[in-house]
């Protein structure tokens, strides 16, 4: 929480309120990549298998102009660079176990979402920053659990808010013991609005702090320290601070040695990724997006490998950030979080795909065969297993197009299982070439496990699920081309239009969709995408966030009125008392 | 849906928004009690193991005036009638072991939740509406798999959105086949929000349709029929008219045959609960509540049972609805849903007790030792179950006071593990009885298994959820009175203030409840108080409503130009077309 609050411009407002919806600044056109040579607000210090976060936020870095990063509060921009720095640390840093997280400010850890920010935010903005800093915080967690880079948070101040469940997303949490350091979640009280990026789930379901004291816990704005913290099950240790700096090194050390990062080669350097973007295209190496506005539409052809496989992974490392999976990986992640947040109108993403299936394939099975071994080839099944993740999560109908030509095999199939639907051509098309051969799908080893939903089903498992005989038929034919008669028979594609029906299909699924309430499509989606059993992750974004989105949007948070924008100005927030 | 649309006038909303706010009408205060005798919507047939329930909804039947119930559409008062057919089958129809839904309407099974009724309701009248919706289809499914009373939907016209949302309800579904009788989820389509009463859910988890498939059939207003939607698993059957009655009397034959309907004693008559309701004051036999409108604070009391329990079961079906288990829930249902319709700003319920805990452990001891044998005592256990699950998804704060004098034993103890946090009085009152027994609690068999919340455990569990010791602990300790420093001790209350703090500490709780956004206490209980694993249940309250309740509230839905106000009148809708 920022103390200083005198930036009391109006909030703005997205969704056609008549009074305020003009007065807030637009949102900037937001640009993920960056590198630590350009970070402002994070440092990344590397000594030997530990490596040191240190969050230290410049108060005058803000992303949009209108309020000041106080006190270690954040805003996308801080995000952006954190992301950045736990996937540099993934592919540049091999050698390191453990990460600490901790501040250089001397005051707090962290004081959370700058609420200013929030309050200044259009809705759809704050919904975005809050998904995306989710899926930071589990990238984290996808590093302590499955990287053996384990994080500990070293809260050498307070940590409230955001600040709190940025620590929650670490294995451990130690928090100094000097009377006046504490953690807290005081989004309810002061802000009413929830600690809404995974903190009522992650203390719950992943602290298993009792449901009573969580409640007292996170309506109490003061927050709570020393050993109460540590008996709630709040922090794992509270450290005198006089014992801080060798206790920290302690912990550390410890969860270094039990690591499991695996061995492999040298790192891997992220260099900055090519990237051309005019008004209606963006465009990588191996994948691009045609923007029609129109239409609201985005096409996206992600390219399968232009050259064999290599034989090895020292290959592989030879090749570096142009391995293709990797390469690929870093622009599909790229273009997912430069759409959803700059591009807000386009509703609806077509997925295509082009290449030689088989090269995916063997670039799949090359990596499937090295990732229990070689710390490369795991960390880039994970980062696609996070980058489908991420698609999977975005508010955006997916429609999968697979033609003659596509390449819709082993990890790239997996674009068209996280669609809403999707079409295959049925033969060829007449006016093309005649002797084309005609589209076909291969499920490979990559859709049978290594790349699983959030809900820790995979793509196929949730598409089937409840119907154990289907999914074991689609396993069964793990390899083999499927074309379109197959392909629909056994359920790996929703339709299967001949060249005659094909254009007028596809184009009234995509107008259709366009016609439809965005908000409606949202929860629709949001629901069908994920059936069966529920996570921590899925109920980070599935129960939490979609009652944060709620209140979000409610005048008793956001209102004229409301608390978020009465904070700091001395007002008290005018609720309305009824409960829905 | 209806079709009929002439009443525009503008929607009620109760959050403030300056120009609508106040042209709706008010809601009406809202009865729960009916029997068959007042029905104008149902019609209750029961033959031998079989009752058919035909909805016939009689259109000019509206709970509030403004709108017509055509085509078998529905609003809260269908809805009344039919959970009241629900439990009268429960208790006075023990023979009855297979239920058949169906319409009297020639044309139609069920066009779904009324849309001028939507239309014209303020958000809070539509959240309370769709959660009672949802709790009487998870107790026709309690009935199906619990009590041997199976539901078959038989669909003898078309089911739009609700009306299908009520088939997907049931175990089996029949269609009749005959060219135009379809069932369908126009909602999105058609008016911009989703079928959110269970539909998109039971879709995917409970009947296994494929995701892309499910996202086509709730993108098509026109609906699906015949083959295509047995093959889609939408139904079960489709049936031809010409054999519709045969068939759906053969299965409803088979279910009722295999039937797991329990023996026991005759009907028990559910008699109209007396009641006694002022504008300060609800009271019944057991259960009585004061409103405090000023603090926002119900003070509810639920007294234990004033004689020993009956030595046999065959004494219990002589006392019939007297009988104090029954009774007992019977009120606290309907408290439940009186205060929860009509009394939106009274944010805080205080749950009491008051009896001597020893008649409430030997009355939930005959229960437990008979409900795998007798149908009375099961369905008096599931009752409890229902109406517990009802508060856990109740949006008010729960605080329960536990106090020398008080009864929180067994199944009365489930009130305080409801609530979001708890107080027991260390020691007396000085200034009451100072050799007063001070205040116990104890855990009861009642507490171990027989009464699962949503989530498929215990509310101990829950409670206790990640740390299987604690719950050991506790459960070791069953049938043993607990003072206050071993209940907290062992976790089963949160503070246990004595004389001295007990009254500032219970009303600065109380006042700071009222003091908090009530949008970000609805979000923040819903969040805690369903710990650890999701089930259909808890995925329909949790992931379903909490999207559809950000989705009706949006300007895309019930704006002045949004799909709800514009069907019918032959405008489009116009929406802001970012996603958010």
């Amino acid at each position: 929480m920022t103390i200083q609050a005198s930036d009391t411009r109006p909030v703005a407002d997205d969704n056609g309120r008549p009074a305020e919806a003009r007065q807030g600044a637009a949102p900037p056109h937001v640009e993920f990549r960056t590198d630590p040579g350009r970070y402002r607000h994070w440092r990344l210090a590397v000594n030997g298998p530990v490596a040191t976060l240190t969050m230290d936020v410049d108060e005058q870095g803000g992303l949009v102009p209108g309020y000041e990063l106080k006190l270690n509060s954040y805003d996308l921009g801080v995000d952006i660079e954190l992301y950045d720095a736990v996937q540099r640390l993934r592919f540049e840093h091999p050698e390191v176990k453990a990460v600490v997280v901790t501040s250089g400010n001397e005051k707090v850890f962290c004081a959370g979402a700058n609420i200013r920010m929030l309050a200044g935010s259009a809705h759809s903005w704050k919904v975005n920053f809050c998904k995306f800093t989710n899926e930071t915080r589990n990238g984290i967690e996808d590093a302590s659990a499955n990287s053996g880079q384990v994080y500990v948070a070293a809260l050498n101040g307070s940590a409230a808010g955001g600040g709190f469940e940025l620590a929650l997303a670490c294995e451990q949490i130690l928090l100094v013991d000097d009377r006046s350091s504490v953690v807290s979640l005081p989004e309810l009280p002061l802000l009413g609005v929830l600690p809404g990026t995974g903190g009522l789930t992650r203390v719950t379901d992943k602290r298993h702090v009792r449901r009573d004291l969580a409640d007292y816990f996170s309506t109490r704005s003061e927050g709570i320290g020393g050993k109460k913290a540590v008996a709630w099950r709040l922090v794992d240790e509270a450290v005198p601070r006089v014992r801080w700096d060798e206790v920290v090194a302690e912990r550390v050390h410890a969860v270094a040695s039990s690591s499991s990062r695996l061995a492999g080669g040298g790192a891997v350097e992220l260099t900055m990724l090519g990237k051309a973007r005019t008004e209606d295209s963006i465009r990588y190496s191996h994948v691009s997006a045609k923007l029609d506005r129109e239409r609201a539409v985005a096409e996206i052809t992600v390219t399968g490998p232009s050259s064999d496989a290599p034989s090895s992974m020292d290959e592989a490392y030879a090749q570096g950030a142009a391995f293709w999976p990797l390469a690929v990986a870093r622009e599909l992640d790229d273009l997912i979080l430069d759409l959803r947040t700059n591009e807000t109108e386009i509703g609806t993403w077509v997925l295509k795909t082009a290449g030689d299936p088989a090269r995916v394939l063997a670039h799949d099975q090359l990596l499937l065969a090295n990732c229990d071994v070689d710390w490369l080839a795991r960390e880039i099944v994970l980062y696609w297993k996070r980058t489908l993740k991420r698609l999977d999560v975005t508010s955006r109908s997916l429609i999968a197009l697979v033609e003659p030509g596509s390449c819709f095999a082993g990890s790239l199939l997996e674009l068209a299982l996280a669609a809403d639907r999707s079409f295959m051509l049925f033969g060829v098309f007449e006016d093309g070439d005649p002797h084309a051969a005609p589209a076909g799908v291969t499920v490979g080893t990559a859709n049978l496990g290594p790349l699983p939903m959030g809900n820790g089903l995979t793509r196929l498992a949730t598409r089937f699920f409840g119907d154990p005989d289907a999914l074991a038929a689609v396993e069964q034919l793990s390899g083999k081309t499927l074309l379109a008669q197959g392909a629909e028979r056994l359920g790996l594609v929703t339709f299967t239009p001949d060249d005659i029906d094909w254009a007028e299909e596809v184009r009234i699924a995509i107008e259709e969709r366009a016609s439809f309430s965005p908000d409606a499509l949202t929860g629709l989606e949001a629901n069908y995408r994920f059936a069966g059993p529920e996570t921590i992750e899925t109920k980070i974004f599935g129960r939490l966030t979609a009652w944060q989105n709620w209140i979000f949007y409610r005048p008793n948070a956001s209102g004229p009125d409301g608390a978020l924008r009465a904070y700091g100005t001395g007002r008290r927030a005018d609720f309305d008392r009824k409960r829905v």
